[in-house]
């Protein structure tokens, strides 16, 4: 069999251009002396995750439990879940991860050390590392001697252990916080051994932002439509394609694809929607303009050649990490060739 | 086992909204002489589609060949695939569909007649209904001459029926359609026994739009955010809410739920993304402005009360269709009781 001939829609995974993503991310990573925490939500495969442990990185991330425990299943033993874990069930399911792998977890409130604190009287140690706000705007404590209380509390939580700070993404504000917050907490005489920065699209330029040593990456073991926007990556390097078939010619500058929202998700380009909803390899000039469940609609405008009814083409999604969560599998290819479907086991998992 | 016990998030189905929504649209359509023909791309449960045919529905509606596979395992007789089928892979489905069940499927170019013939051949008639274009610019043949002609080509072709014309959604301009395509379809001898019209959110206009005498529309059956800013639905006619806890926050005005994309889909409403990306019951004034994959922002500053963490809340989503699309299962209560997990049986059948 071979990729031709698998019905569409279908996402295509290049394992040999993955492989070279990951090896260029761990080379950065070893360069500057940061470790490499891949997070999984990207790929949602086990075995790339262990193809990046393989190949130097020191752990994985999570975002949620679920996916925590797929990856534990699988043989992976160091975990950072890099979200806060709140209420009495996840505890359980934390102390029973922790009872198997060496957990550590975001905090940014008292009661998610509560939810930690619950889960270390299983009694396996677990590791806090206090989540700040860089200006993103999400979850985080946004001032300095916020993150110092926390600290402190968890570093006097029996069964618990403080790691360091973590925040998303990397930017210059998190130099400043860092160095603002690293004083006052050695005055607490609280030392972090974990200072750990985020995000695939400035990630090379990390060392250049702030004096993390973890680097938490998804998007660049595939990377996507906006990985290349922002000059992170050339399409050449997207492991990820979602392969479909013109299913309609309503009209001589419309084409219509059998793949939509539930296919590649409905994520927009910073830029906006008018940007549409992925870039076609073989016809770079046309434009996915707009997409319904299971439609994509294309504008041929720009377009000197055109496709016809029942022709294949290759779509780099604008957002890859929710293509793999929405699909059950991903076909594989190595140098053009099919090595079969796998899993995306940890896919669905918002547990 | 209670539905405040159950570990978020997760998507609950109130089964007596979904009871009354169906019971509601069927009156409505057999008040106006319409088949109903509810499109199962909403629910995704057999359970739900058998409800819908033993309250009056003629058959069901899918869009993709995994779907009917699926309800057709259910034991669900009468299928309408209304979409497009391109080649000969899923004309290999399709044959084995209609060896098994009553098949029909949209067709809006020769190609598609040619898919159909294909599976037609195996022995079993399969219906086809042309699709046109009432402005939505998806699929659908744009003039009345291309779709008189697929007419004639699927009713001169053996092992296929020539069933009539269907549209989405239905509109005054599907009446114009009609009331042009009709005289042209009988001078050629061709009679159409169906005329499919389409959506929810003006289905209880369609006897006052265009003369169809068949009705698919999916997401009444648990409506949504965009459903009751259409003015089709009112919150208490929800049937299909998210419960999510409060897991953050960092600062006064603003919460973070631990529910985003990967849970409600990232659809934004017809106004546009400023509009957010979902209701929340508890706290109406509260703004859902942003969603990453597992987060959800949330500005409080219109709330005179505001959550706290751990806090559960129900979110209504903008866009119900892709959320069963996301989700392994649903919980589903009834009069506040929990009656168990259901399986999604249909989820991610977009071959």
């Amino acid at each position: 069999m071979d990729i031709a001939s698998l019905e569409t829609p279908v996402p295509v995974v290049d394992l040999g251009i993955a492989e070279a993503n990951i090896a260029r991310m761990q080379a950065y990573a070893d360069a500057h002396g940061i470790a490499l925490r891949p997070h999984i939500k990207t790929h949602k495969l086990p075995a790339l995750a262990h193809r990046q442990l393989e190949q130097g990185a020191r752990g994985i991330t999570c975002q949620k439990l679920g996916e925590a425990e797929v990856m534990a299943d699988a043989g992976i033993d160091d975990i950072f879940i890099s979200y806060p874990i709140i209420g009495e069930a996840k505890a359980e399911r934390l102390a029973a991860l922790a009872a198997r792998v060496k957990m550590r977890v975001n905090v940014d409130s008292s009661a998610g050390i509560e939810t930690l604190a619950r889960a270390a009287r299983h009694g396996h140690e677990i590791g806090v590392v206090i989540e700040f706000d860089s200006g993103n705007k999400r979850s985080g404590v946004v001032t300095v001697d916020a993150a110092v209380a926390l600290a402190k509390q968890a570093a006097a939580t029996p069964g618990l252990r403080f790691d360091g700070l973590m925040t998303y993404p990397t930017s210059a504000a998190s130099a400043a916080f860092i160095a603002e917050a690293l004083p006052k907490l050695r005055a607490e005489g609280l030392e972090p051994a974990v200072l750990s920065g985020g995000g695939s699209p400035k990630a090379v330029h990390t060392h250049e932002m702030a004096p993390v040593n973890e680097l938490r990456v998804g998007t660049y073991v595939y990377n996507d439509r906006m990985m290349v926007a922002a000059g992170a990556a050339g399409w050449e390097d997207c492991a990820l394609t979602v392969h479909v078939t013109v299913i309609s010619r309503p009209e001589d500058d419309r084409a219509i694809i059998d793949a939509g929202s539930k296919t590649f998700a409905a994520d927009i380009m910073p830029g906006g929607q008018q940007l549409g909803y992925g870039h076609i390899l073989e016809y770079p000039d046309a434009r996915i303009d707009r997409i319904s469940e299971e439609h994509g609609m294309v504008d041929l405008t720009a377009c000197a050649k055109k496709p016809a009814i029942g022709e294949r083409l290759r779509v780099v999604p604008n957002h890859v990490c929710p293509v793999s969560n929405l699909h059950d599998r991903v076909a594989t290819v190595k140098d053009g060739a099919f090595l079969g479907f796998v899993d995306v086991a940890a896919r669905g998992r918002t547990l």
